[in-house]
């Protein structure tokens, strides 16, 4: 297994010089310069990012990391506990949203259990069973993990990835399932951001004006009591965190150590995004904002980190869904950049 | 042929009764209620449209319709008028934007020549040649085109729907090809949505300060000269419009007869859309607006018919190239509907 240390010398910053080489061919293509908008500049950043002047996004990869919050017991979500180990099942039996719309743009579903609450009964092999520990400890009452433990939640990420880099990836996306996450999520925003709790806090899941209040007042407890540094995102994420958040943090990582294009999903990805940020400022360069939330956190989020998200579809799902539509943009991105005739080629006049 | 009165006596609107179906099946899907958002709209829209409770987008079709422009002689174009027949093989040989994206989306492309200035040397079975005149007249000079070859235009739109819609058509993309016609799209939307033609007007294919400012110029003076009729859609087209506007106008309409639902590319497309929408209103329930256009008159567009687009990438190709990606977006909202888990058969507790 790569250690953080490791895999965080060895991100480096993408090849702007490739960079302007793929924005000549762009401009020779048969159409108006410029007229492909941020299609153009998806194709750009993926040469920049993957060092390939033809790049192909042909081994496309959904990490769905699964785990669950202690905090869920200050009944912070609409929706009980149990459901994080259920939604496991049925991301492997391919019912969930995620399987139709990675299926949808052409790729593959990894299902880890980095910490869900109960022992899962299945033995598919397709399962990936990581776990860090039986979920979180309630944030609301001390830190969610220990600072060895959110370590582990990140290499355990960069480990999840590199074994599935060995079957070929040339694009991620980021996804989860945990039944309060985006508590733990609002928490490391407003950690980062230093925005006020009330304006980060969101619906999740869709609870009620009340049970509203009682997230804030649990999150503001959470941040009081276990006073997480802004600057060690480690500390943060073992503070307010969770693992399937730390976990990602790692497969970011990771994917950025690989040259792989990171295509980031809504408000959970986002504070994965965070924390790998917070650790590697360079991470940045490797992330495709698929979407905005309607996660109120997440804007704050995508500015913070200065990312410009691509799509804004009022989703608030999850589990990587934003992200698979956001891979497939890319893909269209780097097929036009591939694919298109050049005026020289086509015999079209240029503008005159 | 379909006359064009039959046509829009065959519109309907759409199944209200199947929408609520769609509500609910959705709404049992394990997910948090509405959390996929617009992809759940666009589901409820094409449930409705094409009366099948589990519809499949298998069979998909984007319309690019070419033609050329008189006014292209008062220079209100970056490119020659030769491009647009030149463009025109490009999209036969597959090397367009368009043929990109739509492949990448599994549609297919279906390519007419309904008024290109020059005769296209080419025996490629696929392209469909039905010329209403060699390009419309300079509009600067008088109308376009005469009031019987706008009726022509619309009929041989709805004339090539039909003759494809014979292999099989779930799903409808529109797109054009036509040196000028920004101008005249420009021009219809200036009509029907009284708007200044300074606030309409865009760079097109990319002129410069002196040329948009010469492009204006034109712009009045061939509303001033021809006076298109607001409340006749049909003397709007003739004055100020194109033949691959009408073609795509009679399109839409057919599309909608058939109950088909139409994914609207950008600025000029829109125009289309607001000839068939006035011709008969209800067309607008047909209608999926894939994008928002960089040309500054697609918003007054798509706010005067009122629909919302579903991407803002800072497209401004044309083609039909926006249209393809929001086919793609259809198809994955009727995935969702039709292809995820219930609470019920996954076993997943529901809201508390």
């Amino acid at each position: 297994m790569t250690s953080l240390p490791k895999i965080v010398r060895s991100i480096t910053e993408p090849d702007s010089a490739l960079l302007c080489k793929a924005q000549k061919r762009l401009d020779n293509l048969t159409k108006p310069q410029g007229s492909l908008g941020r299609l153009e500049e998806l194709a750009r950043l993926i040469v920049g990012i993957t060092e390939k002047e033809c790049p192909a996004l042909k081994n496309k990869a959904i990490f769905t990391m699964a785990a669950d919050h202690g905090v869920a017991e200050e009944k912070v979500s609409a929706f009980p506990q149990e459901v994080t180990a259920q939604m496991v099942y049925n991301l492997l039996n391919g019912g969930a949203g995620i399987n139709v719309l990675a299926h949808h743009v052409g790729a593959r579903v990894i299902v880890a259990d980095v910490g869900v609450a109960s022992a899962l009964k299945s033995d598919d092999p397709k399962l990936i069973i990581k776990k860090i520990g039986p979920g979180t400890k309630n944030m609301a009452q001390g830190p969610a993990m220990t600072r060895q433990e959110a370590i582990r939640s990140i290499e355990t990420g960069i480990a999840i990835f590199e074994d599935e880099y060995k079957n070929g990836i040339d694009i991620i996306g980021t996804g989860e399932m945990g039944i309060a996450n985006t508590t733990s999520a609002s928490a490391i925003t407003a950690v980062f951001t230093k925005n006020k709790i009330e304006d980060i806090t969101g619906r999740g899941t869709g609870i009620n004006d009340e049970a509203l209040k009682n997230k804030i007042r649990v999150i503001k407890k959470a941040l009081r009591i276990n006073k997480p540094d802004p600057d060690d995102p480690i500390d943060v994420l073992s503070k307010v965190g969770g693992f399937e958040i730390g976990a990602l943090a790692g497969i970011i990582l990771a994917a950025c150590a690989h040259k792989v294009p990171v295509v980031i999903d809504g408000f959970i990805s986002g504070a994965a995004a965070l924390i790998a940020y917070h650790i590697e400022p360079k991470t940045k360069s490797y992330m495709i904002a698929s979407h905005c939330s309607v996660e109120i956190g997440h804007k704050m989020i995508l500015s913070h980190i200065g990312l410009r998200p691509l799509l804004d579809l009022g989703l608030r799902l999850g589990e990587g869904t934003g992200a698979a539509l956001g891979i497939f943009l890319a893909e269209a991105a780097v097929k036009i950049l591939t694919q298109m005739a050049t005026f020289d080629n086509a015999g079209v006049s240029q503008k005159e």
